[in-house]
């Protein structure tokens, strides 16, 4: 998919929306597990009831490969119906891959040409080399890791070097030391462009969100950790959107089990209608004010 | 599989030799073509061919998943049939995963619960969280990222700040600031120990072993890059090994593809057997030097 078609979804839908089929066997509405394919059924409702309120999926591959061949056959075909019945919608393999050259190229291969997504999650700690094998394929997306939303972002991404006693630099009159996540986000916006690479930044970080449009202000930022894991959508919208949207929220356990029993239909389509009806707002503000 | 386990393994075999079955059913001899399962008829022949010079196969996952459902199935075949005819073989999953900590577990279940790999080869951007639950296991291991073979480590693993000009922190009388695979090894070395972690550090970079063994004096390393990539043997135990070995040298494309077409199998145990043969001679050398 292209940037301008995604963008064109995004205004049509009046939708941000990105569901992530993070699907847990252990989790799903107990009267899933009476069907021959629980996963699998489970996402296709899913799917049917919320396609018209969002504009992208995204696949965890990790609940997927926990359930071995058979799972890699429900991603199959859980990918295969979205192509099928949702035309327009963006596709997200959230594989968090990366190798050296020969190996990215395979797993390149594995979500571009084996799966058709639209876009790979890819993990940036072993450079260039590892991220451009994704980018050869046209229309394709790499969505590298920048700022995640868990607490072990910390540890390196936004972690200051240990051996820097404070104030050492600053006395030396050098500007202040970058972040991991920074240096990240300055080198590989010129491995690709903002037609075929996006970043993924934690709604947990939003207020980061400023100073990473100063650096990539037309890239579209996926941006996880609303809902569960307590980010707000006022302020990622607030410090991260820009005048083309570009912003993919994602929401995956607060949609998937919003009802825990047979009401999960009705849980999960009232949850999505009302995420879409406040990104409408934010859309129709942004519009307004710039 | 326990650290003991390993070295009594590597001390009878007189070997540290770990084959990497990235299987390309583009690379395979012709002849494999004609059999109903190309990649796992290859697979067992090198497996049979092998086992007695190795002491580890790892499975880089890339190669499997580019062919869908049959690669992830193919996978599970490998892996099987080494658990079945190899005892005291220590199995590597080369997945490179790591995720916000529920979905590291799915993938912790993924490669030592459904397919019964002894380690993972995890990437240490998300921190800490990322990678624990993959250390709830019990002997089993994870392999963590640290200064990897190719030409994209110099991104971020060894790459200086930008924002900090030469000598700005030697003329504030800092230390040198670290680079990020020391951070990595630094603080992760914390999060397990010698007998659940090991590191992956490229044998293209082995001068740089003597350094990291001042941090991990105990740990094991799996050290890619000997061959193909153009790393040397000798330079990687001269700077690497410890007192139990602490190595595991990573061969794949020098065995698998030493011979293009029947001789394949001749090229391939000939290859393996001079590898067994050079890594006898460092462990006695290193045993009488010590």
């Amino acid at each position: 998919m292209t940037k301008k078609e995604l963008i064109s979804t995004i205004k049509k839908k009046k939708s941000f929306l990105c569901i992530g089929l993070d699907t847990d066997i252990t989790k799903i509405p107990k009267h899933f597990l009476k069907k021959s394919n629980p996963v699998f059924e489970f996402n296709r409702q899913i799917i049917d009831l919320t396609k018209d309120e969002c504009v992208a999926y995204k696949l965890n591959t990790a609940f997927y490969e926990a359930e071995g061949v058979k799972g890699w056959k429900n991603l199959e075909k859980t990918i295969n119906y979205i192509n099928k019945t949702c035309p327009g919608i963006f596709t997200i393999a959230d594989a968090k891959r990366g190798d050296i050259g020969n190996t990215s190229k395979m797993y390149a291969r594995a979500f571009f040409e084996n799966l058709d997504f639209d876009a790979v999650t890819v993990t940036p700690y072993m450079g260039e080399d590892s991220v451009s094998p994704f980018l050869e394929y046209k229309n394709k997306w790499v969505i590298l890791l920048a700022l995640t939303s868990n607490k072990g972002a910390e540890d390196f991404q936004i972690s200051q070097k240990t051996s820097s006693p404070a104030g050492a630099l600053a006395k030396a009159g050098a500007n202040s030391p970058k972040f991991l996540f920074e240096e990240v986000i300055e080198k590989s916006s010129r491995w690709g462009t903002s037609e075929n690479m996006m970043y993924v930044v934690g709604a947990t970080k939003a207020e980061m969100l400023r100073d990473i449009r100063k650096t990539v202000p037309d890239h579209f930022l996926l941006v996880p950790g609303v809902g569960a894991q307590g980010g707000s959508l006022q302020d990622v919208a607030q410090y991260g959107m820009n005048k083309e949207c570009g912003l993919l929220v994602n929401v995956s356990r607060g949609i998937l089990y919003a009802g825990p029993g047979k009401d999960f239909a009705e849980k999960a389509k009232k949850e999505t209608i009302e995420l879409q009806k406040e990104m409408m707002e934010i859309l129709f503000n942004n519009k307004r004010t710039r």
